[in-house]
């Protein structure tokens, strides 16, 4: 694996999985296997979960870390090819990235929509153009249009509450916000889980269909009630229009889960990336309840992450270490 | 211990001040001991000595350090149970501080009162919250009524520059502010000295009377000079009314400390917290004068939370080790 | 070396410019050198190549790093002597940098020029007030007057480049922006280049002269074209006026460089020290041709800032092994 942007990055995501569980019975394990190795994580838009878990993923693997919060620390940066440089950007993405991958191994970024244009969201054009001229393995950290370490997390965690025969149902159901949030959640989400065995309904009203690219193969649903009949998992997260990009479109029914929606299940679990807005998106009882899978999930970011930064840092390792056996060699 | 919140969170204050001793001496004498454990430092308000001695303290002890500011890097939080989240907070404390908890193997916070609502800020609810969803240590950086890692360092500083045999007198002097402060470092130091030997006394103006749950022992005075007299250590700090809470009452005689005034003292050292207020909390020739221990004060903030970290980490040593020495063995 | 704030802190520039290109061969070669010791930042402005580079070249000789962004994560600092702090400035520059010294084995500094008081930015007030009260090895990391990191890469770059025999021809040449900039990039360029065999040529409008005490021995040209006649490497950069401090003067002519511009030159390098304002500063043709060596630049800043803390650890580093070798004998 070179970068990590979407499940395509992934040769085997069942393999990925295992890695994954491995790590978190022996977190050190491989504290040695990075050591000299730099990860630089880019923040254009607030983490607190991806920051964090991360971070220490790349510790546990002796890595060293540095972190930027663009716009802050740094440089507002200017993205368009060939501009004339006279505005408020004091810097292009070309020349920051190549000078960033010059000082970082890896380097994590992470860069949300603009939710006005869904073209230039879609094009990935921050994510790609920061890839093209950075030269190193980038990990996407949530960028305008996946978040791919958050849905690898889910997986290992369904896999680790899912102790029946045969394939589970997993129901992906929009719930109410008071913003317009991304859909990067919900297409990495089903496009991650389409690769597995799961049946996988997503249920949401209508206006906020999510784009067919990422959920080909999900049975699409807009009541609610029914999509949850017989769930094993349930994953519920807001999301704007795709349609129309960005909207917020007026919903009549009470889209919000409860414990009394949740009796048609099949004694479901219920999962959310966090934040969540709590009795907004999901309510108290649900998520303080005792099928309630959330901080388990953000628990699991970590080893998402060590597995991810592991298959990355496997394909250069041996030329690291036979540098280190011969160093100091300059001055002998 | 598990926590440290406060002095009642300490076995023996006097074994922990040598044991601060000891790690000056010798700072990376046990460098080895939080190798592979982590701190998060989680910052609601700003910090230099805290930040930069806490973030030290651990490196000395071979600790990961991560630090988040919080409402700058991460989210503002809502700390209300049962609330409806519609508002501008996007993430319960209880959320936060779990998945905190699930990455870090010990957290600092620092989360100073708002000075508006006297019952909300003595009942400590940011921290009591914090400490109760994130379920591992928690250090307090300088809560809402307390700065315990301050408290504990000016202990030690008093230890090493009191050589007489007895106790010395310890004064804790009000002193003029532009603003309205907590009282915390006051209500700190009070209760810290009051748990050795020293005796206390604290001069202030009418009004500005801390609460007697911290001051309980010590000698209240409301005339500095006679407060002063035969002192051995003057500590000097503003402070806003507990009475009435937050308030800043007109105070018509001088309480700023100088020279002239301290002849009255025992050739009395003079401390600090800091950041200080030159020529309005205490003058130019008391700071930067040879009876002046503030920078002292400071530099002792690295081995006081050094022994407290190191005191926390005892407890799960020997299960860390354990597992270190089977490390690999998930994957042979 | 005990401070690095200009080119005179040197002995020989050579064997500096050796160190870092030896260094380059093999990052890793020192990385137990700077074990136990601790390189503070502080930064009162933004950063991304110096933080970035700066960090790697500390990590790299195994020292650990703590980064302070003044005026966000801290406090705004009060730098004059005397001052009643009944302002916004809520601590003197003396306490924070004492306090600093005595958490931190060496410090680095950025501290840009207001651009409005000549005097006071060409007296280094804020650097040399902090040098002198933090008592520790302090690295510029650009004062107000001053780069010397970004000079000493540039010259490790220009040797990288330079294999005929003879001096080069090397011209500074002033370039437009929309706003005012300081002038330490470019007196500094100019006093480290005087310091090797090459010949300085540097070009810039009326009204842009540099000030006479770092260019020295230098050619001042006013004619662009002239100037580049038969260069080897030509340093493109913008800076306000120093006669008139601080203004931006109205140019006439067009001094953009371009390709047809360059042709006059001996197919010389194009250097900037980025961030750079494409088709204002300097043209996409040059900054993405051949002969651009400014991402090279910035990865010898990794290289340079490290042969510099290398120089000031030396110092230290006996003192410092013996203490680790006795290690915990306080607790034996």
């Amino acid at each position: 694996m070179k970068h990590f942007t979407t499940v395509h990055d992934v040769k085997n995501v069942d393999d990925l999985i295992h890695e994954a569980l491995l790590l978190k019975q022996d977190p050190q394990a491989f504290r040695h296997m990075g050591r000299g190795r730099t990860l630089g994580l880019i923040f254009m838009n607030p983490s607190l979960r991806t920051r964090l878990s991360t971070q220490k993923a790349a510790m546990n693997l002796g890595m060293n870390v540095m972190v930027m919060n663009v716009d802050k620390e740094g440089w507002a940066l200017e993205f368009n090819e060939g501009a004339v440089m006279n505005g408020t950007k004091v810097e292009h993405i070309k020349d920051a990235a190549a000078v960033m991958g010059t000082y970082c191994d890896i380097i994590g970024i992470r860069c949300f929509p603009g939710l006005l244009d869904k073209k230039e969201d879609y094009s990935e054009k921050v994510l790609l153009s920061f890839m093209k001229h950075c030269r190193v393995p980038v990990v996407s950290l949530e960028s305008a249009t996946l978040h791919p370490l958050q849905s690898f997390a889910d997986l290992v965690t369904i896999k680790e509450h899912w102790h029946k025969k045969g394939a589970p149902k997993v129901v992906l159901t929009w719930a109410p916000h008071i913003k317009a949030l991304p859909q990067a959640v919900a297409n990495s989400f089903s496009e991650w889980v389409l690769k597995t065995n799961a049946n996988l309904v997503i249920a949401q009203p209508e206006g906020y269909e999510l784009c067919e690219d990422y959920t080909r193969g999900a049975k699409i649903m807009y009541d609610q009630k029914k999509a949850l009949e017989g769930a094993d998992f349930v994953y519920v997260k807001n999301w704007s229009g795709y349609k129309e990009y960005g909207k917020i479109h007026t919903v009549k029914e009470n889209w919000l889960l409860d414990n009394k929606r949740m009796a048609i299940t099949n004694n479901a679990k219920v999962m959310h990336c966090l934040p969540v807005r709590r009795n907004v998106e999901l309510s108290d009882e649900l998520l303080d309840g005792k099928n309630s899978l959330v901080i388990k999930q953000a628990e699991n970011r970590l080893y998402a992450a060590q597995a991810v930064l592991k298959q990355i840092l496997g394909g250069h390792y041996k030329i690291q270490s036979r540098k280190l056996e011969h160093e100091a060699t300059a001055y002998n």
